[in-house]
């Protein structure tokens, strides 16, 4: 299998450091001239490479080596900017759009609403050093936050909750998946059609253990590594 | 985008129950004439079905509709035969191969090993309901368990563990990320090369705190669903 030598190669440029995060691949073409093989080969190679989670590519700008993923820790504080700087990140978010909708199906089950209700829906696209690499929704129970929108919500909806609402997070269900980026949401990531993500799915609880909203977060699959401790409560 | 619409066609199906899980779809050209669509935008179509974890393709056999995922916390128990059948499965488990080696790289940063150290390795396939879903490879370190070998590999390692070592899990690390199914690992789980994976990487420890073993799992993406619940140790 010729493709997966030229990963090797490529994986082992990466590893030495010859290629560093961000860089821009060559065009396909040229690349394919180098390793002296074919399109198709060579786009064989490149598809394990982004499996791999080793290259990105951004829509009609071509490939580029991924920097290191982001470390997520779903058992520990979720808000995003701080998980991101103590990691020495340089994130950012960007509100898309919130209004107050019909629950649609999805969100009608993971809040455990009755049929007709209205929910708080946020759209927003979490980036690092400038690369956008998740798209997230939030789901909130309008009755706990009835005027959440008059809020900037590009802000961390958990300060938000916090300081304006007294509410913390105090117990997370979440589950992790994996799909591929499509339409608006590909788009927001500057990601062409198809490309692999990594979905995690969080329900979150207050400190009464109600149930206040969930979020829906589509990750470049190549942008995050979910890394965690268990102590085990009990003997296998 | 006309292999979106299929892609929904075919999912409305699966979800009101008119194609069933495990049961196989017809060839490609058979679906491509009745969707009154080409090959290619045909396979656009079960490629998404794929990346969305709806249907799988086994190697020269063709594509079938996904059961349910088996739900792994991995803050629980960690037995799989113990998990897979609490979820009303049939799990069982064959053993590839089982050997005494040096460390390679990999391993031996995630054992903390010095230089040529020696490890056992063991390499095993997980199935459910006989369909092959997950490739598993354990480093053990030798001297905590030296005559390893010699047990029957295709029984849980952690009862093997408990039984004859007196040895428990007590603290699990452990990592989620995503890659593909190449070479062995694809032919281990019936799958053509490049298929998308789940990778979970755990590091185990003993009641003393000590570092045990590790494990190296390929999971079919389709066949697994991370889900956890986690209590907020601080603030956020």
């Amino acid at each position: 299998m010729q493709y997966v030598k030229i990963k090797d190669v490529i994986v082992e440029q990466i590893e030495s450091g010859q290629l560093s995060p961000r860089q821009k691949l060559p065009a396909e073409r040229k690349l394919a001239e180098s390793f002296d093989t074919t399109r198709v080969t060579l786009r064989e190679a490149l598809s394990l490479l982004e499996a791999e989670g080793r290259i990105y590519r951004e829509d009609r700008r071509g490939w580029f080596i991924s920097p290191e993923p982001m470390v997520y820790d779903p058992t520990q504080t979720l808000n995003f900017m701080n998980m991101a700087k103590s990691q020495g990140r340089e994130p950012s978010t960007q509100l898309l759009g919130a209004k107050t909708i019909l629950a649609p199906k999805h969100a009608a089950s993971l809040l455990n609403l009755a049929p007709f209700s209205e929910v708080h829906r946020i759209d927003r696209v979490r980036s690092l050093e400038d690369r956008p690499v998740m798209c997230v929704t939030n789901f909130v129970r309008p009755e706990l936050f009835p005027n959440l929108l008059d809020f900037d919500l590009s802000l961390s909806l958990t300060d938000i909750y916090r300081e304006h609402f007294g509410v913390v997070y105090s117990k997370i269900k979440y589950r992790v998946s994996t799909s591929s980026l499509l339409g608006d949401t590909a788009q927001a990531l500057r990601a062409t059609s198809g490309t692999p993500a990594m979905v995690v799915e969080r329900t979150n609880y207050d400190q009464k253990g109600e149930l206040i909203d969930c979020d829906i977060e589509y990750w470049r699959h190549d942008a995050i590594s979910i890394e965690s401790l268990a102590e085990l409560k009990r003997e296998q």
